[in-house]
C-alpha cells in the first residue's frame, strides 16, 4: 500500500515522540512492502513561534492532500499563563480538528497485565479493564460563541450541540459497542444542561436500531468517579466533547501512565492519530518522554487502512518492550536509563526481526 | 444558643440520611443545653409529587426565615429519563442554591485512617490525604442561558463569570489555604475557555494580597487525574461550577464512599448544608444508606456556628462509630445488619455519654 502521511510533531515533547512512530512506521513499510512517505508541518506553539499562526495554511493544505495525519502534541505554557494573550497554541489543534471535520475521537484503555502495579489503583479493579471512550470532537465548549465583555468583567462560553453531530457519533459508538460486549454509556450531564437532554434524547431515539447492545446513561460526576471506583463496569462510553476530554485523562490511572494512551479521531474525509497527553515542556528534549502513545497512535492508522497484521505487529512490539522492560522512566523499575528513542529503536528491531528480538 | 433550623430532606434516601443528621443535632442541644427547634420542607420531586413545584414558596419562605438549612438529597430517575419534561427535581436546589446566593461549596476530602483498604485506590497513595473543595454554586454552565431551537434539533447551555463572582469565592479559598497548607490550585481548561482565563486573570491579580499562599493552575483534565494519582499534593482546591461537581464526586474515591462527603454552601447571607451524594433511589427505605454525610453536614452547620467543641464531638462520634464498624453496608466488613438509623442511634449515644460508649 501507498501512503502518503501528514506529520506534525507539534510542541514539548511532540518531536521526540512522534520521531518513534514514524520510525516504526518505516520499519512496517520494510517489513510488509509497502510504500509511506512522510511530510512534516507545523503546528501549535511551535507554528507561532516560526510563522506567528498556529495553524499556518501550508500545514492545512498538507493534511488535506495526506492520505493521512500522524499528530504530536500541542501546548506551550508561555502562551497558558497569560490569560490574555489571543493567539495560543492549542488553537492550531482545535482548528485542525475543526477545518477537517474530525468529529469522532476514539480512546481505548486496556489495562496492560504487565503493567498493573503501576496503578494508584488496587489489582483486582483494574485487572482485565478493557474500554473505548467515544469522545465528540468538534462541537460543544470548545467550538461555542466566546465572549468577553468590553471592559473584561465578564466572559463566557457556550456549549450547544445540533442532532446530527450527537447521531453521526452516536451510530459509530453504537456499532462499536456492538462488535465488543454489547454496552454503550451515554455520559452527560441531563439533570443539568439542555444539550445533555438533547443527547439523551437521540441516544433514546438511535436505540432500537440496535437491538442487541445495552444502552444506560450516568451523570459525568458519578462517571468521573465509576471510572476509578470500578472500570470494567465499561464497554464503550460515548460523551461530549469536555466530557470526554476529562474522562479519557482520568482513564489514564488504569493503565499507569498517560504515556500509553493513543487515540484516532476520525471525519467522513480524514482521519488523524494522536497521543492523549499534552506537550510536557517540563520533559522536552530530556529523552524520558515515553514514546508508546505515538507508536500506538501509528497502530491505530495502520488499523484505519485496514492494515491490521501490521498493526497487531506493532502492538506485540510494545507489548515486548514493557514485558522486558525496555520503557522510559515513567514505566521503569528495572532499569535506569532507557531513553525515548531506544524504546523506539526496540520497537524498530522487533518490528525487523520479529523471531530474533529477545533480550531476555 | 438558639438556632432555628430549616429541614429539607428532598427526594430518595434524602429523608432517612436527614432524620439521623437531626437526631445528632437534638443531641448536641440536649448535651450543651442549646434550643434547637426543626421546621420541615418540600423540595424536589417529592415538591413536584405533592404540589407540582420543585421548590415550594413556602420552603424558600422557611429557608428565609430559619437561622440555617440542612438539606437531604435530591433526584428522582422517573424526571431524568424523559428528556423532554420541563420539571425537574433538580431545578428546586438550583433555584435555592440561586434565590440564597449560596455561592461557595466548600467540600472537605479527608481520608479516615479506620477505611484507607474500602478504596479502590492503594492505601500509599491516600494515606494522610486532605484537601479541601471550594466550588463556584450559583454561576457558570448551571445557571447560564439555555437554548433548544423551536424544531429539538438543536440545544446549547452557556457557561458564563462575573469577576466579582469568581473574586468573592476566590478569596475565601486564598483564606483557607492560609489557615491550612497555604497552597492553592485552581482547576480551569483556560487553553480552552474564555470563561477560564477570565478565572485565571482574576486568581493572578489577587495573588498578590496573598502572599503566604502558593498559587498554582491545574487543566481540569490533568486534575481529573491527579486527583487519584496523587491526591495528597493537594491542599485547597478552586474551581468552577461544573469542574467541582465533577471532581468532588470523583473525590469520594479516596474516602471510600461517596456516603461520607459533606458540604457546606455558604452565601453573604444564608448558608445550607448537604451530603455531597444524591438521592439513590434504588436505596431508598431498605436501612442500608449511610447517614454519615448527613450527620457531618449537621457538624459542619455547627461549625458555621462557632460551635466548634459540638462539632467536635459529632466527629469524634463517627470515628468511634467507623473504628467500631458500626456502619452501613457500603463500609462494613464485619457485621451484616446495621442499618442507616442504628448508625445515627449509636452516634446519639456517643454524644450523650461520650465516655461510656464503647462496644469494643
Ligand atoms: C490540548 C487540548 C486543547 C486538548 C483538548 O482539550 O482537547 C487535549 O487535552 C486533548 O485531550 O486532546
Ligand atoms: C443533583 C445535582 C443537580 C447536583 C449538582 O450537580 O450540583 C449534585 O450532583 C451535587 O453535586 O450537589
Amino acid at each position: 500500500m501507498k501512503l502518503h502521511i501528514a506529520v506534525l510533531p507539534g510542541d514539548g515533547i511532540g518531536p521526540e515522540v512522534i520521531a518513534q512512530g514514524v520510525k516504526a512506521l518505516k520499519a512496517i513499510a520494510m517489513e510488509f512492502g509497502h510504500v509511506f512517505t512522510f511530510e512534516y508541518g507545523l503546528v501549535g506553539g511551535t507554528a507561532i513561534d516560526a510563522v506567528g499562526n498556529p495553524l499556518p495554511e501550508s500545514t492545512l493544505e498538507l493534511c488535506k492532500k495526506a492520505d493521512t495525519i500522524l499528530f504530536g502534541a500541542i501546548g506551550d505554557p508561555k502562551y497558558n499563563m497569560d490569560p490574555d494573550s489571543k493567539i495560543r497554541p492549542e488553537q492550531g489543534l482545535l482548528n485542525l480538528r475543526k477545518s477537517l471535520d474530525l468529529f469522532a475521537n476514539i480512546r481505548p484503555v486496556i489495562a496492560y497485565e504487565d503493567l498493573l502495579n503501576k496503578s494508584s489503583l488496587k489489582k483486582k479493579f483494574i485487572k482485565d479493564a478493557d474500554f473505548v471512550i467515544y469522545r465528540e470532537l468538534t462541537g460543544g465548549i470548545y467550538f461555542g460563541d466566546k465572549i468577553i465583555s468590553e471592559d473584561g468583567n465578564y466572559a463566557s462560553d457556550s456549549c450547544g450541540y445540533h442532532r446530527f453531530e450527537i447521531e453521526r457519533i452516536a451510530h459509530l459508538a453504537f456499532k462499536a459497542a456492538q462488535s465488543r460486549k454489547h454496552k454503550l454509556t451515554l455520559v452527560d450531564k441531563a439533570n443539568v444542561l439542555e444539550s445533555s437532554r438533547l443527547w439523551r434524547k437521540v441516544l433514546m431515539e438511535l436505540a432500537p436500531q440496535y437491538p442487541d447492545v445495552n444502552l444506560d446513561f450516568l451523570f459525568i460526576d458519578n462517571a468521573a468517579k465509576q471510572l476509578v471506583m470500578n472500570p470494567k463496569q465499561f464497554d464503550v462510553i460515548l460523551t461530549e466533547n469536555m466530557f470526554g476530554d476529562i474522562l479519557s485523562e482520568e482513564a489514564s490511572v488504569i493503565v499507569g501512565s498517560v504515556g500509553l494512551l493513543a487515540s484516532a479521531s476520525i471525519g467522513p474525509k480524514y482521519a488523524m492519530f494522536e497521543p492523549i497527553h499534552g506537550a510536557y515542556s517540563k520533559a522536552t528534549d530530556k529523552g524520558i518522554a515515553n514514546p508508546i502513545a505515538s507508536i500506538l497512535s501509528a497502530a491505530m492508522l495502520l488499523d484505519h487502512f485496514a492494515l491490521f497484521e501490521e498493526a497487531a505487529l506493532i502492538r506485540k512490539a510494545i507489548d515486548k518492550s514493557i514485558k522486558l522492560h525496555i520503557t522510559t522512566p515513567d514505566l521503569n523499575m528495572k532499569y535506569d536509563n532507557i531513553s525515548t528513542s531506544k524504546v523506539g529503536d526496540f520497537i524498530e528491531d522487533f518490528i525487523n526481526n520479529p523471531e530474533e528480538t529477545n533480550l531476555n
